[in-house]
């Protein structure tokens, strides 16, 4: 999720029961984390965009109530950690502008003061506005944002390791409040990345927050097999998927000699659940409605990178060829990123697939419906568990947790309390 | 305060009553947060720092539990948010190694979140052991630092004006969540600061945060004179306060055309108040007892700069002369910066000093005598109200609330509820 009016979905804030007008509120993520622990959830996890390049289209994201993360994540886990006692509490913060220093004390405070339930996903910065936002022109190639990632997670895992885990005494009697012998001062040197010193926050229940990523490159499968505990995964079905997650736990074990369940992979569902398949269908129809066409036409826009102003809603993908040449049925298909045969997508389905689900494949009905399609591609193997998107917040959230958590647990697919305290216990045992 | 054992007394922690154990536990901040606000303090400060330097006695102020700031800041005020509806919430951060996007982010959101109640503590960094943590080999000298906090200053503000009061429409029927047109996307091209794009977060009920700063060089003061709506005196007394008040008030008004009335100056005091002025002494008595004068003769080195391992510890300080050749008579009386003549420090004296208050004036006695001392310094024209501190914690505070805030309500010095809601109205309505 993010600190904004909508994850994938668009037009949901716009329904009644939304919690669109508590957005920048402490009380709406309170909400959200309350419901992720009732439904046993390992973590929630934020997304992080900063606000869409001026002069564009893109502005249309801002004025329909796109995918914005208006708010620093890391406030928003803080109160979430106050209302909830086994949740994980994830964010995103890029290694390409962020010290590791300031990555370091961010995370290793919300993990030391949460009880061990901090995850840091680790991403770099890929866009040139974003470059701009810190004073640069433009963004560094590829890989030499991954070369600085490494650095940036090497140099974050050294200053995690300054407190040992008995270095904070607290003793009376001997006026000792810390033992500077356990307190381990260090250095990097790197080609991007340096620093000398010590973190001041003391060592966590879990030792240091859970490393997240979602490495979709063949650079970027190396940083994950390289360093993540969970990723996030590109492919959210079929041989895809498959391939992706032996790709990647096959580099984990030849790479870097670590063993297969050290991380688990994620694919992406959107789950839009009710108590019967027909009113699961209704419920997202009537979500669906709320999401204007047009305005959703300028999110693909921005999407694809091409203008599509003049084309009317109901024209087949296949016949569209912009200006520019560029094919708009290929590239939606590549969005899909899951079989779309034997269908005709128009521009208006392509759209709206866009402003309901970011092409993310959505699971509508009963809970038996969305337990059976979870269950299939669980059992298949090619992936360890799933990132869940709720549509409208909170009632598409309370409904999986109502209807899809119960049914998961009576298939024995999902735990029925949590195994330990920290985030880490969650994910791997 | 700070997110560590110690404000200005390095051995209140020791005490059974202490809450040392929670120095890193959200609950902490919350008791104390709930206190803040009982006594209708403007706000809750928290000063910054990093871990010692290594390799040297500064060691010792971990070993015993003197000034750290373990957490980071923005999470702990976030929990203290939580808890209370007037209080203000300000922290520091530097604007040496902190770009200006990650500073307006974190303040913009707490802003935001809290219903307009962060304050921004605006400081350079001047150790070396702190540009080190952040990659670089030696500080800035002073000037550079300061004329980049400026540019920094401006490049925030800036960015805390990108959403106009009216941006954040969440117009359910026409679909509208944010108006472009009312986002102010903006450029900043300093000498060493530069960005450009816009800030995610909305304007927060006050506008934006409250900056407070400590200026106590030429160029320090002119910079406090330019920015600041809170200063925190470098004096606390005598002549030193009132020139420093004269001077800042008149640099806001000749060279920055600002009312003397923008900006408030607080002088720091440590208050020890009890039943009675017996039973006061005598509870900051057993305090002090809970420091260690060989202990506190390190920290006291560490900040003079001197080492004084041999000397005896009832020498008087006059008749010290390190083997540097030091004053360390004279650099004492410096630290105190108030009167200290018609009475002989031993070295007992002056590490006791360092370490029960910093050389901060101490307030010792019941509330009649506290609030005597308080009243006098406040009519006297030379301050517009107080950082006040406590020695043990919470219990010090509590004494502050039960006994010093009713005095001052009774002679007509202080209010007798928050003036409106956010901590510029608390500060200046």
């Amino acid at each position: 999720m993010n600190g904004g009016p909508a994850t994938h979905h668009s037009g949901a804030w716009r329904h009644p029961d939304s919690d669109a007008d508590g957005v920048t509120s402490y009380e709406r993520y309170e909400t959200l984390a309350r419901l992720y622990e009732k439904g046993l959830f390992d973590g929630v996890f934020f997304v992080e965009s900063h606000l869409p390049g001026f002069g564009t289209e893109q502005l249309d994201t801002i004025r329909f109530g796109g995918m914005l993360s208006l708010l620093d994540p890391l406030q928003i886990l803080t109160a979430m950690a106050r209302v909830t006692r086994h949740l994980g509490l994830s964010a995103t913060m890029s290694t390409t502008f962020y010290p590791p220093y300031i990555i370091a004390r961010a995370f290793g405070t919300l993990d030391r003061m949460s009880g061990g339930r901090a995850g840091w996903n680790v991403v770099t910065s890929f866009q040139d506005s974003d470059a701009r936002l810190f004073g640069h022109d433009h963004i560094l190639d590829k890989a030499a944002r991954y070369d600085m990632a490494d650095e940036v997670v090497e140099a974050c895992l050294q200053l995690w390791d300054t407190w040992a885990e008995d270095a904070l005494v607290i003793d009376r009697e001997s006026g000792v409040f810390a033992d500077p012998e356990r307190i381990r001062y260090s250095t990097y040197e790197g080609k991007a990345v340096r620093y000398a010193g010590g973190l001041t926050v003391p060592r966590s229940a879990q030792g240091r927050p859970v490393l997240m990523q979602a490495g979709a490159s063949a650079r970027g499968m190396d940083f994950a097999a390289r360093w993540a505990e969970v990723v996030f995964s590109p492919h959210s079905t079929g041989s895809a998927l498959r391939d992706y997650y032996t790709e990647l736990k096959g580099l984990m074990v030849d790479r870097y000699e670590r063993r297969p369940e050290d991380c688990v992979v994620l694919p992406s569902v959107d789950v839009v659940a009710g108590s019967s398949d027909a009113e699961a269908a209704e419920y997202a129809a009537s979500l669906d409605a709320l999401v204007e066409p047009r305005a959703a036409m300028k999110v693909l826009e921005m999407s694809l990178g091409v203008e599509l102003k003049d084309v009317p809603l109901d024209t087949p993908l296949a016949a569209i060829v912009p200006d520019d040449g560029k094919q708009v049925h290929g590239a939606v298909a590549r969005l899909l990123g899951w079989n779309s045969e034997g269908r005709t997508f128009t521009l208006r389905d392509a759209a709206l697939l866009q402003c309901t689900s970011d092409f993310t494949p959505r699971y509508v009905g009963s809970a038996a419906t969305v337990v059976d399609q979870m269950q299939e591609l669980f059992e298949s193997g090619c992936c360890d568990g799933f990132i869940v998107t709720h549509a409208l917040s909170p009632d598409s959230l309370s409904r999986f947790v109502e209807f899809v958590v119960p049914e998961l647990q009576r298939r024995g697919l999902f735990r029925t309390d949590y195994p330990g305290t920290t985030f880490r216990d969650s994910l791997f045992r």
